[in-house]
């Protein structure tokens, strides 16, 4: 691998190691954290080692790229059950799926996540060819995927890794490699009955992961830009007022009213006005969200706003749909202000305050000082223009949600660490010998299970001992243990023990499998 | 994005688009192949869109990477087809599955892919941090895997994908980007056990597959390094000759005994020799897998040398563990000489000439002059040193087999396609109106059935045409399809129809649910 490197590559490394080795032997002199020293050195070796000169001598540290992490069996085996019922949901609604690239094209990429986000976009290495980036989102490639293949309609979800350049925070769970996992619906359709479908799904699978309480906090892009214009701020400070009215879910109005006036440039006219809009759930707290719409709708200037018009009568037919499909969880919440960087329509944000309550997660937050909740688990809304970037002239409007997956495949974790009920393998029987020599009598039970269908195991050894066998029954949760010795294989019958209770029974060769699958279906 | 350059990032980009300006007027001036000046003319545009100097106008190319392709919703249910099988099949085996980062730290890949492997390595810029390289291959990042937790024992699997600056021939289905399906054993067990496991997975996932006829061919390191010896071959022609051997499952030996002379230096004796080891089953085609051995053992030479003798032992044992496991599809195979770069003991590899038989592919590379087999659909053996190179100390020996996925999807599409039974949703039961002003009992519907758990869609237009919905069942292949009008609703019944018989029945709203899982449980 060294030597793909071109005679400009090689002199920028070598004076890259030349101003690291300038920067160790300062640091040194000021006797600088050695922590620093030792990540500036592990920096230049790296460096080096590219180079080809100088092998790093074998010693280099074993690890994963900084902000990425191996998933090992016990997080894979929360990972595919969190899946699987999402996934359930999608194909229960009709949903097809695709992939796409890790990377793609630079410009693909390029523009599409304002300045911060563009920053944290991965590049690959120019080696003679195409400039490629890596995925930020999966949004973005479903939107070139569409223009690309001229796609008009389609219901489909992805789930995937994406990359973000971010300073990872990994107690906090924030990596640089994560999955996100989209469910988007594309196509001219009558109002809100995508929007409906989403809600239900969100509904639906949080329901089936049973992560305690949540609810789904709903707004219009319309409805904001109406309070907003009503109120008198300026169209130029959309955005940043935005970030600031969405802190309300955890911060009280009068720390951002004056984070408003005293950052923001609002005067204390505008911001009570918008006051009385925004936190007007807050104030109505026992109406319902056909209530509050209708209300909201009579303040003074907002019954005159044509876009606030049109956003709440458009919420009003989704709350209705919402009522039909007997969603509970949807709270109409003028406070909403996220992700309004590409959001045209209705916008909707999933909240699960007490789905790590009484976890490790938990307490070790707790101790951090931070606050034990999870924040969103998902979130969407409807982005007509996205496709039309790579297409001008096309017209496909689009609704989805992104499932915050990493959160809720670590709030699975930390609740089932709390139960310890997890399984990293499914094997329903391990075939055990009480006695010596009985290697093939074990393997030939093995080939008559597995040929039919039962998941077996049996130890890759000669001569196991008997306890050895059954710890290892006991380590990986395997439900049930088949012990034989000479006794059982003349009499054609082997002993079938429940691992957990330890009752044992004789059962015959012959209907062995049938005994075992029966044992099964009794223990879930 | 554009802003993250640095200045000598920006003066490298500057000047190679000076000197592809450069190339482009030439080429011009020469009237050169107009694919190649276009193609120039693209890399220089993307360079200077990299650079931000100059925006590519919204013009550029809707394209995905280079040897890189979208998996639509179609291939991905042919992968989750084929992928249910293969992880039904780890499962039952009692596998672990563990997924890590799609880059390692670049010292990680170094060194371990020879000088070929070396150079397709896709490398990540340096955006001042760590260096960084897409993973190449399962096994590299397995090793670092179990050396970096210190891991000593495991039975995993790993699907994912990897990624190699090959040339791509998507007509012969080579990527840039392609899944790998890896299944190892890690561990120190007993001769023979883990291997033998391994064959019964391949055979259990390719007649799983229903692919046809496949077998799989079997060798062992000792048994090649011994003939070699006996051969007269220096060892250090081990690897080159191999790579001559390999040949002669599509070569006559006569053009592999002129290459080994003529272009390797071997003499007539040498091969002569070696011809009468590496060619012992094509001279008897009628021996067993165990007679082959034994009577290979028998020859001048081979009898005495003990690399040689202690491969055959190992295999013999192999043999007879395969036929208690019922793996009729395993051949004794000489000339199978394939990844010897870090196998150590049995290799395995399995073919199945009759894959694309009667398919579309096979026709389309008739056209093209080449064979239509598949070749190699699995591949692995006994690799004991890859973990020492990140952990010298420890000593984890591993037995694997990989699948060729890519292969296994590339015929089960083909496959499919000729039987046209593809779905890419699951939908069970449209939920459609023959009259005006449903929408709502349509979405009741749709509810009740969601919510029992039946898999259900409805057109999201408040007035569509009943022609159109059952167009839309029939392109989708949607079994059933609900058909609601006035009177239905007042008598608070459906009809419910079957999409390919046209066959119809009035069923109660009160036992829809059951009635469509009846009638979808007698169409499977």
């Amino acid at each position: 691998m060294s030597s793909t490197l071109s005679e400009a590559q090689r002199k920028t490394l070598q004076d890259e190691i030349k101003a690291l080795g300038d920067e160790i032997r300062a640091l040194k002199t000021d006797k600088a954290d050695p922590q620093l020293i030792k990540e500036r050195v592990a920096a230049m070796l790296q460096k080096k080692a590219a180079l080809g000169d100088e092998q790093p001598s074998g010693k280099f540290v074993l690890k994963t790229p900084k902000g990425t992490r191996d998933y090992g069996p016990a997080s894979m085996a929360v990972r595919e059950s969190v899946l699987k019922t999402v996934t359930a949901s999608f194909k229960k609604h009709g949903a097809e799926t695709i992939d796409t690239p890790v990377f793609e094209l630079r410009e693909v990429l390029m523009g599409k996540y304002g300045e911060e986000g563009g920053k944290l976009v991965y590049d690959l290495q120019d080696q003679g060819g195409e400039l490629l980036s890596m995925r930020y989102d999966l949004t973005v490639p479903f939107a070139r995927y569409l223009a690309m293949n001229k796609i008009t309609n389609i219901k489909r979800y992805h789930i995937a890794k994406v990359y973000r350049r971010d300073q990872p925070v990994m107690t906090r769970g924030r990596y640089r490699e994560f999955y996100q996992c989209d469910f988007d619906i594309a196509g001219q359709y009558d109002l809100m009955l995508p929007e409906a479908e989403c809600l239900k799904i969100v509904d639906e699978v949080l329901s089936g992961l049973e992560i305690g309480d949540f609810y789904v906090n709903l707004n219009h892009r319309l409805i904001l830009e109406g309070m907003f214009a009503v109120a008198g701020i300026p169209a130029d400070k959309f955005k940043t007022i935005c970030s600031s009215v969405d802190k309300l879910d955890k911060t009280p109005w009068a720390e951002v009213e004056e984070e408003m006036i005293k950052e923001k440039g609002l005067n204390s006219e505008q911001t009570t006005k918008l006051g009385a809009f925004v936190r007007f759930r807050e104030i109505n707290p026992t109406l319902s969200n056909s209530e509050l719409l209708s209300k909201i709708a009579e303040l003074e200037g907002l019954s005159n706003n044509d876009k606030f018009k049109k956003g709440v009568s458009e919420l009003q037919v989704l709350i209705e749909y919402c009522d039909i499909y007997g969603i509970k969880s949807v709270k109409f919440e003028p406070a909403l202000a996220r992700g309004l960087d590409y959001y045209t329509g209705a916008i909707y944000e999933a909240v699960a305050p007490k789905a790590l309550e009484g976890t490790a997660v938990e307490k070790a937050e707790d101790a951090e000082g931070q606050p034990a909740g999870v924040g969103s688990v998902a979130a969407g809304g409807r982005y007509d223009g996205l496709v039309g970037m790579f297409s001008p002239k096309a017209n496909v409007p689009c609704v989805g949600v992104s499932f915050g997956i990493e959160r809720l495949f670590a709030i699975k974790e930390a609740r089932q660490a709390a139960q310890s009920v997890l399984r990293t393998s499914e094997t329903e029987v391990f075939v055990a010998s009480a006695q010596k020599n009985l290697l093939k009598e074990r393997m030939k039970i093995c080939k008559e299970l597995w040929d039919d269908g039962i998941k077996a195991e049996f130890a890759y050894k000669a001569n196991p001992k008997l306890l050895t066998q059954l710890q290892y029954c006991e380590e990986r949760k395997i439900p049930l243990v088949i012990i034989i010795g000479e006794r059982e294989i003349q009499e054609k019958i082997v002993k079938l023990r429940n691992v957990a209770s330890r009752e044992e029974e004789d059962v015959p060769l012959s209907s062995l499998a049938n005994a075992i699958r029966e044992k099964i279906s009794k223990l879930l």
